[in-house]
C-alpha cells in the first residue's frame, strides 16, 4: 500500500452537464419515436453475426464518450429486442410497457432512493400503491403487501409465508427437517413452473408439491384434490397449502377459486393464488366474476408487468395476515435498527416483508401510471384483450385448415395449422417450423406449448397495442405459411 | 358476461406524442438540474404532514393528465428521497447512481425486453457484462454468472448452489429433510444478515448457520472456525459451506480469504464470498491485495449499486462451476422450451440460473457505464473513497472529543462523540440524538451500528460525489452538535 496522499478528487458526474442534457433529450426523442413507430417495424429480427461480434470485446479499461456509447446502443441493442413492445407480439406472457412507465423509470433512477424502508417519499409511494392493490384485488385494508420483481418472486414470497405460518414450530430457526410430518403443497398439473421452483428453493423438495389432474377445461379436478389431501393425511403427511391458478400459463384456465377457498377453510390449509396475469381480470366489471374467490386467498401473487402492461420488473404479493407476512422475513441486526426520527425512521420497512434489503423504486411507475390512466382504463384494456382472444377463437374456428387446441377462457388462444395432414408428428413438425418462420418473418410472435401431447401455437394477448386487424393479419399469415409448408 | 361485440379499440400510448415528447424532455432537464445542484440542498429532510396526506387518496378511477401526475411527483416525491445521491450521505451501504445510469434505465424501460433469455440483444449485453465481471473478479472464463437485484439475492443464489451441489443427493426433488446428516454453514458473527435470511429461506433453519467469533480486527477467528467444523463433524453434522466476508457491513473487515479458500479445499467445503461492496476493491491496483483469495471462491456475491455507484437494483453472483449453477435452478416446462431459431432460441437462458423467469434489463446500465467511464476510473473512485476514509480516521483521531470505535480497513469509519462524558449509557444516548440531529439538519447522513455493545456513528463511503471537504464539514458538525448535547 502506498501511504495516504491528498489526491485530486474526481467523480462520475458529467464533465459537461449541458452536453449530457443534450444527449438525454436526444435519447428521449429517439425512444419516443421508436415507440411511436413500432408497428412499422418487424416484431422481431435475428441478430447478424457482425453485431454479435461487438459483444465479445473485453472489459473496457479506458472511458468512451457517452455519445459514442449511446451510438453503440443504437446500432447493436435497440434494433434487436424481444419484440414485446410490438402490437403483434403474443409470446409467453409479456406486457408492452408504456411511455409513462419508461419516463417513470428514469425519474426513479434519478432519485435512486433505497426502497428498503425508512422515512423517504418512496415508502409513501409504495404504501399507497399497495393500498391500491388491495383495493383492486378486494383484499382487506389490514393486509400487507410488497412489490417484487415479478410472478416468480411473488409466488416465492407467498409460499414462504405459507410454509412458515403453517409449520406449527419455529421453522426459521429449526429448518424444514424439524417438521414432525412432511409438509405438502397442492396445485394442478397446469400450475406455473415458478411454484415448483419456489418449493424447491424453500427446501421442501418438489416431491412436497403434489400435482393434481385437471378437468377437460384445464381447471383443477376438485375431487382428485380432495382425495390427494385425504390420502396424504392418512399416510402421515401434513397438508399445508393449496395453490390456485387464476389464469394458467398454457390456456388461461381459472381454477374454481371459491371452491378452493372453501376447501382450504375446511381443511385448515393456506390458500395461495397464483394470479400472475389472470388476477388482473378483476379490473374489468365484465370479467370480475371469473376470478371470484381470489379475494379470499391468504396470499395472492400477480404481476403488473404482464396484464397491467407496465415495464419490467414489477409484481406484487398480498398477504391477508400482515403479522404472518412480517414474521416470515423480518430480521433486524444493529446496523439496520429503526430510529425514532431521521432517515432510519418510519414504521414500515419493506425489507421486513421479502427477500431483498436494498430495493429499487419500482413503485413509481405503478403510482404514476394508475394516476395517468385511472384503473378503469386498465379494466377496459384487459376486457379488450379478452374480446380480441374471442375474435381470434372465432376466426380460427371458421378456418378449416386451422384447429383450436383448447378453450379460450380468458386471453389465450392455442391453435395449430392442420391442413390436410393427419399424422400427429407431421402436424407437430409443420407447426414448429411455422412458428419459427413467423418469428423470422417478423409478422407476428406467438409462442408455443404442448397440450395433451400435441404442439400448439399459443397466442397470449397481454398487449395494449394489439388491434383486431393485427389478429386478422396473423391468421392470414398462418394460413399462408401453413400452405407453404404442407 | 355480455356477448362479444366489436369494440372501439384504444391503447395506453399517448394521445398526443408531441406533448409527451415535451414532457419527457422537461423531465430530463429537471433531473439533470436536480443532480447537478444536489450539493446545494440538504442531504435529507423530513416529510411534512401536508405532503403525507396526499398519499392516502384511494385508487384513482379516472385518468389525470401526465403533466399533472408529473407535477405531483415534483411536489411530493422529488424533494424527499433517501438522500444517497448527495455527497454527504454515508449511511448503510448505498451508492449514488450516475447520470448515465439514469438515462440507461430509461432506454432499458423503453425497450422493455425480457431478459429471461432467448435471442435478443439483451442476452448479448448481459453475457458481456458477466464476462466483464469474471474478468474484474479474476474468475475463470468458464464460470457462470447472473445479474440479480442486489446483495441479498446474490447471496441467496450462491448459497442455493452450495446447498444443492454439496447435498450429495437430489435435494431439489427430496428436500432438505432427506439429508442423512444436518447441513451446516459457517460464517463470522459479523456476516451480513442476508446470509441468515438465505439460510432460513432455503429451509435449513438459522441453526444451520454457525456463527464463529471474530478477532479484534473483526475478521473471522480461523482457529474457532476450524474447531467448529471439527466439532460438528464429530457430532454427526455435515459441514457444507463457509461464507467469507470481503468487507463486513459494520466495519469493512475482510476475512483472510486465502486461508478460507485453503480450509474449504482441505475440508471439501463450498467457499462462498459475500463481497457486497468489498469485492469491488479489486478494481484498484493499490487495494487489490486486500481481497486476495476471493478469486478462489466457488461462488461470489457483489453489488454494482453499492461501490460501483450504479442505480438500484443490480448485483451479481458468479459461480465457478457453471453446470452446478444451472443444475440448481434450471426448470423447463413445455411453454418455455427453447427453440432452434426464432425468439425462443439461443443457448443461454438466464432464467436457468436464478429465481426469476421474467427479468428486466438491468444489464444495460452496467454495460453503458463500464464503457463510458472505463474500469480504471471505477478503481480510482474506490481508492479515493478508501483514502477519504483514512482522512476521516485521522481527523477523528486528532480530535480529543471524538473516539474511533474500530479500525478502518477499507471505507468505513465508526466513531462517536465522547467529550467529557464517561457513563456508557449517557454516551450512547448523546450519540443517538446526535445522529438524528445530523439527519434532520441535513448536513450529513451517516448511519449507526453497535460495536462491542456501544453505539457508533458509522460513515460508509461508497459515494463518488464525496470530497475531503465534505468529511471535514462532517467532523465540524459532529463537534458542534456534540458540544450542544453534552
Amino acid at each position: 500500500m502506498t501511504p495516504f496522499t491528498e489526491i485530486s478528487e474526481e467523480n462520475l458526474d458529467p464533465s459537461d452537464w449541458n452536453a449530457m442534457r443534450t444527449l438525454g433529450r436526444a435519447m428521449v426523442d429517439d425512444m419516443i419515436d421508436h415507440l411511436r413507430t413500432v408497428k412499422e417495424r418487424p416484431v422481431w429480427q435475428p441478430i447478424p453475426d457482425s453485431v454479435r461480434a461487438a459483444f465479445r470485446k473485453p472489459l473496457p479499461r479506458q472511458g468512451t464518450a457517452a455519445e459514442d456509447v449511446y451510438d453503440r446502443f443504437k446500432g447493436s441493442v435497440l434494433p434487436y429486442p424481444t419484440g414485446n413492445i410490438h402490437p403483434r407480439f403474443w409470446g409467453w406472457v409479456m406486457g408492452n410497457g408504456t411511455v409513462t412507465g419508461m419516463l417513470a423509470e428514469m425519474l426513479a433512477a434519478g432519485l435512486n432512493l433505497n426502497q428498503g424502508g425508512g422515512t423517504q417519499a418512496g415508502s409513501l409511494v409504495e404504501s399507497q400503491v399497495i393500498a391500491w392493490c388491495k383495493e383492486m384485488m378486494g383484499f382487506p385494508a389490514g393486509a400487507s403487501g410488497l412489490l417484487v420483481s415479478g410472478g416468480s418472486m411473488a409466488n416465492l414470497v407467498g409460499l414462504t409465508v405459507a410454509r412458515n405460518a403453517k409449520a406449527g414450530f419455529d421453522i426459521r430457526t429449526k429448518g424444514v427437517a424439524a417438521a414432525p410430518r412432511p409438509m405438502r403443497f397442492y396445485a394442478s398439473v397446469e400450475v406455473h413452473s415458478s411454484v415448483q421452483k419456489a418449493v424447491e428453493l424453500l427446501g421442501l423438495g418438489k416431491e412436497a408439491l403434489r400435482l393434481v389432474p385437471v378437468m377437460p377445461d384445464m381447471t383443477v379436478d376438485m375431487k382428485a384434490l380432495r382425495s390427494a389431501i385425504r390420502e396424504d393425511r392418512a399416510h402421515g403427511q401434513a397438508p399445508v397449502c393449496v395453490i390456485g391458478c387464476a389464469g394458467t400459463v398454457n390456456t388461461g384456465a381459472i381454477d374454481p377459486l371459491d371452491a378452493l377457498a372453501d376447501l382450504c377453510r375446511d381443511e385448515g390449509l393456506w390458500f395461495h393464488v397464483d394470479g400472475a396475469f389472470g388476477a388482473l381480470a378483476v379490473l374489468s366489471p365484465e370479467l370480475r366474476d371469473r376470478v371470484k374467490g381470489m379475494e379470499r386467498a391468504d396470499s395472492l401473487a400477480f404481476d403488473m408487468h404482464k396484464w397491467m402492461y407496465l415495464q419490467y420488473e414489477v409484481g406484487c404479493t398480498l398477504v391477508r395476515e400482515a403479522a404472518l407476512h412480517r414474521e416470515a422475513f423480518a430480521l433486524t441486526p444493529h446496523y439496520l435498527e429503526h430510529t425514532p426520527r431521521g432517515i432510519g425512521g418510519g414504521d414500515l420497512w419493506f425489507s421486513d416483508f421479502g427477500v431483498e434489503l436494498s430495493r429499487g423504486f419500482r413503485a413509481l411507475k405503478v403510482w404514476m401510471s394508475l394516476q395517468e390512466h385511472g384503473v378503469e382504463k386498465f379494466g377496459r384494456m384487459i376486457r379488450q384483450n379478452v374480446d380480441q382472444a374471442r375474435h381470434l377463437e372465432r376466426r380460427v374456428a371458421a378456418e378449416p385448415a386451422l384447429e383450436l387446441m383448447a378453450g379460450v377462457p380468458l386471453n389465450i388462444v392455442c391453435l395449430r395449422y392442420r391442413g390436410r395432414l393427419t399424422d400427429p408428428s407431421a402436424i407437430d413438425a409443420l407447426n414448429k417450423e411455422l412458428l419459427l418462420r413467423l418469428h423470422e418473418g417478423g409478422v407476428a410472435a406467438p409462442s408455443y406449448t404442448v397440450l395433451n401431447g400435441a404442439y400448439a401455437l399459443r397466442v397470449c394477448i397481454t398487449n395494449h397495442r394489439t388491434t383486431t386487424a393485427d389478429l386478422d393479419l396473423f391468421v392470414q399469415e398462418v394460413l399462408r405459411l401453413g400452405k407453404e409448408l404442407e
